[in-house]
């Protein structure tokens, strides 16, 4: 079979083909048996196990490889080759990395991307493959031996860091975030009223263990201290990310955050325990728990404290909240809005889906629950007949 | 006339008689003159003049005397005394301070009071007479002089503070901050669903500049550092009224905010320049910005630094957050939710009131929104249709 032959297989009624290494199974018959449950064992339908079983480690038992077998109906084409390379000279998205065939693609270039609502609940720590993508423009590729890292501001020195001094210097401190997209459920907004943006399904959030410097300590090893001299300053942030005409990505947080030893801002360099993929930032980005995402800049190359907001784009001009109901995209004014720094508390139901059809008798319904600026989520309530009655969830 | 026959003239249909001095006053004429607005005079009406001339400077002119000679049609009996005073044997009461006549009244003993919504939007800062006034026990009567303020807890050195000392040994700081009261607008709330306590209605709300010690400052002299080890505990509050059995007004916040610059914890013994007023908490208060007025414990005469919140009923059993909407008030348990620390957004339109006959024409509508834990209100929105258009209000 070609790969495009098994592509062609992804549901039970044209049948469910995958492939394990160069064999090829149909697996029709085992996906209600799947203890994982049908729907999870769909999300690879079509394609490579592999992927999957990478993320899901129950699945490295011989006994697993043996029932496999039994579904057996053929191997791949010796002749099928990976797809062609794409032109990095005429395509500026050519260097991006591969991606787990599991996420929800919004955008291909840039790369936005969700993990299946059905996977997002299955663990605490969403997987790296499988943490929601919001890039902005062609993810760089950095050699990590040449890396610095620029840290500078009025009243401090500038400093310029490699990434093992960044390691060796200041300790490691681990911090479990979830990062979450300023347009996480944006599709089910639209429903209400259009909305510009892309439209995220309720996956773009994703938590993980991050490992790195705090900026509160490289901050203060550059000279900028606590005093309240610099109240109103912000830290900026640039990446290395860029648009053709060199612009690169930008945002700021407030100082007092970025100095703030209960805040745990960070400049990540490891992810779940591994060094950062090459989508979330490598080798250094920042992590601002609690704040809209657009603040985490990944591919970090430059700290600048700044009596003003980073001048950025995305600081400026989008990522703003507090637009009122009287304007609409024609005359909202963006220098009158504030930017958006801490979310507010956000809830979704992540199975069943809406529209699934489930069977009679009881029924598991999972979900998250999760709240900006560092205030914790006390209980969640689910109601079963549209708000008359209320149980409590277990968290 | 008697003060009693006065009192019987409080609306333009029974006649509006108002006193200065010993001088009694027919001014149902003048309402509709009033250069502040009918209503604000009716405030007034039955009684004496003076409290309110107080408040509103404007006031003292000679022309507003010669004015309201014009309208007098009589003198007070030279027989009548003031009220007897309470037996301060048979009533904790008795003690009480005199309050302001326009303090609408929720509960006398112990005394719980608002400001007539139609005089909260008249200043920012909300005169003395007429703050919101919250007690939980009868008002104690402290001798400035004799006044101690203890501060303690493990690891600390224990403080006996003086008043003089209180303000002397530490800078005054000034902190313009919005107290309110966890149950304002209950009395909306009941509307859609009973729910105990008192029925405020939108004035359990007020703001005054404060002025006294920050509380960080006590804390460091005491010993008490901004280290890490103490980033579970609480600074509880203990206040000098109390109740028969001598058990005093308690409450907790955490630590941190105590000890936070940003957080503006203050032991005030300022209010909007004057001491304290006895029915807000002289001669020192707690002053927690952005927090419920619950925790700015009165008359504080105990501020211990501890591993637990504050034991107190009011901290463990009330003032609590978070009940689920499937539980009420014979199944609630306090002990699975969280006090209430930081409060929620808030507003209110103070001008004109629900059920108002308003003029044709133009209208000026007035009333306030604030929100707790720091956070700026940016915008504030009126729809004069039920929602389906909008203006932007002037802040």
């Amino acid at each position: 079979y070609t790969r495009e032959e098994v592509g062609r297989h992804r549901s039970p009624r044209e049948r469910v083909w995958v492939t394990h290494g160069t064999d090829v199974f149909d697996v029709t018959d085992f996906v209600e048996l799947h203890p994982g449950g049908a729907e999870k064992l769909l999300l690879a339908a079509g394609g490579a196990l592999e992927p999957f079983w990478a993320l899901y480690a129950v699945h490295n038992q011989p006994h697993v490889l043996e029932l496999l077998r039994e579904y057996k109906i053929g191997e791949l084409s010796p002749e099928e080759a990976p797809p062609p390379a794409p032109d990095a000279a005429r395509d500026p998205f050519a260097g991006d990395p591969p991606r787990h065939p599991a996420l929800r693609v919004n955008s291909r270039k840039p790369f936005n991307a969700e993990p299946p609502a059905e996977l997002l609940a299955e663990s605490f720590l969403t997987p790296n493959g499988l943490f929601f993508t919001r890039n902005h423009l062609p993810v760089p590729d950095v050699d990590p031996g040449s890396y610095r890292l620029r840290v500078e501001g009025p009243g401090g020195r500038e400093l310029s860091l490699s990434l093992s001094e960044l390691r060796s210097r200041f300790p490691k401190h681990e911090v479990t975030a979830t990062l979450q997209c300023a347009g996480n459920r944006r599709a089910e907004m639209s429903r209400v009223r259009p909305v510009k943006g892309l439209a995220w399904d309720i996956g773009a959030i994703s938590t993980a263990r991050w490992g790195g410097a705090r900026l509160r300590d490289v901050l203060l090893h550059a000279g900028f201290g606590e005093d309240e001299r610099r109240a109103e300053w912000h830290v900026c942030f640039e990446g290395l990310d860029a648009d053709v005409g060199g612009v690169s990505y930008g945002a700021s947080i407030p100082y007092g955050r970025a100095v703030s030893p209960a805040a745990d801002v960070l400049l990540a360099y490891e992810m779940n325990g591994e060094e950062l993929p090459r989508d979330h930032g490598f080798p250094v980005r920042v992590v601002v728990p609690g704040v809209v995402g657009a603040r985490s800049v990944k591919w970090l190359r430059r700290v600048a404290v700044s009596p003003a907001e980073s001048p950025s784009h995305w600081q400026q001009n989008d990522y703003k909240g507090g637009c009122r109901p009287s304007v609409d995209w024609d005359t909202v004014d963006y220098s009158t809005s504030p930017a958006i720094q801490e979310l507010p508390v956000q809830s979704a139901i992540t199975q069943p889906r809406p529209g699934a059809a489930v069977p009679a008798g009881e029924l598991t319904v999972k979900g998250y629950a999760w709240s900006g600026g560092g205030r914790e989520v006390v209980r969640v309530d689910v109601s079963l007949d549209g708000g008359r009655s209320w149980r409590a969830a277990r968290l």
